[in-house]
């Protein structure tokens, strides 16, 4: 069997998120499907990470194992034909039997958009979280230090997560501005189960004066998810890319 | 009465268009019916521009009358818990009785969007135009500058249109890209029916080679819709900015 590496993008509006669950649709689902009506197989999909309902992707990667013979550089003409126009499917290619879109992963690359204005913005209504209290950038930056670095980030983990081991390399969080638009950019080795959606959220409390920037610190050594901010919303979330040893991008930093 | 200026923005996809219509959910129509709610009033708003269905704006203006005693500071707070999300009031005021927000515009601003790649994005589906063959900018540059000037638009005006004056005068045609969406601005006094959808088409066919640049004269001389490349789809227009003569940004110019 053919091990495809396959790169997409996704609206993710209208799904329950990329795993695939009884009686909702998923991401995984929808593509699985594309696949069975394309090749005729009842394959499984392995994704890169369990995006929440309402979260978007960029760049989404995932691997299937198949038998068919169409030529990996005409899957995603193929399989875009057959998709709904909210998932595309961008680039595949053949790779070794062992790679695993999640366990091959190095790190990955997250942003989250904040509107930051007094009224919501229509065109970014599934993109970004309205939020019209004034935030301070430079608080937020000074903040965001505090959470670069190899560090238990069990205050910034949903409640009742299973992960037991709560230690992330973050390499770097940036903050950039576009119109009203504040992103933030976020590059680790891996996340905790809405650990980016709670450090938003984090930022946010810092940059309104809800929390000192000077006490992340301290929200981290409490290791408790209450000492943190909230939990902003999904659709402010989007995977903007996926790094694999074997990328040129990661060899010149990893 | 007085007269209210007010500035909105919109995600057109859901309507049918600005101006109301039997049948066929507006823009004009939802508005109004907001403020009804508020105000009791059965007013009429009027409109800058008629965008066509599927068409976004960044800014839109209207105006209308009212007897209501509610500050217009206040009014879009007011009036956005009654809007759908879709549809976000950014600012109202007071203005003399004889502003109408058609007629008395000096010039409005138009964006264009094209996504040139290989493959959709499900990030803009609603938002820019797939067009998969590559476009050269430069050509499409060289192009644009026939259009600028008090020039005789009749061969970018839709055919059928009611319009008898076809001469408008172009101020500025300016293209940039970010990512792989090129965006084509325009500023003109005013526009034809479809004039900016028969342009961004005209443009794409330049880019890709069906037209030559050089043929732009010729095909306003010609003065026959014929001439001129297809009329892009509307979901890639987006109406930025309308200018009167009391905004301080108008004066700078006019």
């Amino acid at each position: 069997m053919t091990n495809i590496k396959m790169e997409l993008s996704y609206d993710g509006t209208a799904y329950h998120g990329w795993q695939y669950q009884e009686n909702a649709i998923s991401l995984q689902q929808v593509i699985e499907q594309a696949i069975c009506g394309l090749t005729g197989e009842n394959i499984r999909i392995i994704g890169c990470s369990r995006t929440d309902t309402g979260v978007h992707a960029k760049k989404y990667v995932c691997n299937f194992k198949t038998d068919c013979k169409i030529p990996p550089e005409k899957l995603p003409y193929a399989l875009n034909a057959r998709l709904p126009s909210d998932i595309a499917i961008h680039h595949c290619k053949q790779v070794g039997e062992d790679f695993h879109a999640r366990f091959s992963a190095l790190s990955k690359k997250y942003r989250y958009a904040i509107l930051n204005a007094p009224f919501r913005d229509p065109l970014l209504q599934h993109r970004a979280w309205h939020y019209p209290l004034p935030l301070d950038m430079d608080k937020m930056r000074l903040a965001a230090t505090h959470l670069v670095g190899k560090l238990d980030f069990a205050a910034f983990m949903a409640t009742g997560s299973q992960q037991k081991q709560s230690i992330r390399h973050m390499y770097e969080i940036s903050l950039d501005k576009r119109d009203k638009t504040l992103y933030i950019n976020l590059w680790a080795d891996g996340y905790l189960y809405n650990m980016v959606r709670i450090i938003a959220g984090t930022l946010a409390y810092v940059g309104c004066g809800k929390i000192d920037a000077a006490h992340i610190p301290i929200i981290l050594a409490m290791k408790d998810r209450t000492g943190a901010g909230i939990t902003a919303p999904a659709h402010g979330l989007m995977l903007m890319d996926v790094l694999y040893a074997q990328d040129e991008s990661a060899r010149d930093y990893l």
